[in-house]
């Protein structure tokens, strides 16, 4: 059963079992789902600072796009689960021989790229729904705008502990030239949020 | 019906809609129950650093105390927004004449009193969470490094973000002892969380 369907009591409680799945990569992928689920609230509430039509069309756009992406982020919480246990299973192929040996590195390196591409997805995600935010933090109703600061929290946190997933399975990865590609995203992502959540706190009168 | 005995699914499909509750406070709860119930995880697993039988034991204790304050953290998800519905009826109390107004000015500071213990007790989860962190970072699996730094990620926006919520219904007490009270504490909390995750990251060599 996909974690997303269990109960919140039931999810926490999978979390804390020593189990291996659900982990960090899971963790991080929810906790940016709530973040994008919190802009979404905040751009949907009745009252707003959008003063033209322009304005309030540009903000409902962001509340559907946080949606859109509260809902990709909801899907990562059980894509990096199985990525990685996919990555065990390939650790547990046999190796008593040499053909065995390099079918089963092979199919280590294979599961690598799927634990790499959940949590990079992660950042991604988190990055694209601050960048909605900065619409949100300034047009949103400004009363709410402790959820819209709680919001950047939980896709700061979300968007570096996927990070930080994606890294740890970087260590296995051969191919250096993939390596270098992810590195290069991991970057970008990293970049763009900081960039945003400062927009969002200027834009909130905060800085 | 409680937000923790809802599905994950449906949870993050509170948060996005337009209802107040839950909001960032209930939000905060959440990525600090996350956070303590990944601590637990690692402490939990079957493999360890703890080199002693007094370290096992200490171990133990950490994931035993981590698992208590995700339960903890688990029934604020809910108190926090049962309190500020509470602040909303308060304020929709009627204003007619001088007693209906002191009544209602009553209401709303008892209130904002129970609003701000529900984020205040998310400040104290997640700072006791840390303190168990650095025993679960110092003596945890090292392969799980990685999940316990994501904790403390989820520890830091539920701790941050509980703080903007205090700070937000602060603004509306009238007690100023009972509001300086307040802000030494979150001042406590937050210096807490900073050095019991600078000592997890000493603990784990990240530095």
């Amino acid at each position: 059963m996909k974690f997303t369907q269990r109960t919140v009591a039931e999810l926490l409680g999978a979390f804390a079992s020593p189990q291996p799945t659900p982990g960090g990569g899971s963790a991080a992928a929810l906790a940016g789902a709530v973040g994008a689920s919190l802009l979404a609230m905040v751009a949907g509430l009745p009252k707003s600072r959008a003063a033209t039509a322009e304005d309030t069309a540009r903000l409902a756009a962001a509340g559907s796009r946080c949606q859109a992406i509260a809902a990709d982020l909801a899907t990562l919480v059980d894509r990096d689960s199985e990525a990685y246990a996919l990555v065990m299973a390939a650790y547990r192929q046999p190796k008593s021989n040499d053909e065995e040996k390099a079918a089963r590195s092979a199919a280590i390196q294979e599961a690598m790229r799927a634990a790499i591409a959940a949590p990079l997805d992660v950042m991604r995600a988190c990055a694209a729904a601050a960048e909605q935010g900065v619409v949100v933090a300034a047009m949103g109703n400004p009363s709410a705008s402790s959820d819209a600061a709680v919001a950047f929290e939980l896709l700061g946190a979300g968007l570096r502990g996927a990070k930080l997933n994606v890294e740890s399975n970087l260590g296995s990865v051969k191919d250096t030239s993939y390596a270098d590609t992810v590195r290069g995203e991991v970057e970008e992502f990293e970049r763009a949020l900081v960039h945003e959540t400062a927009a969002a706190r200027r834009a909130q009168g905060v800085v």
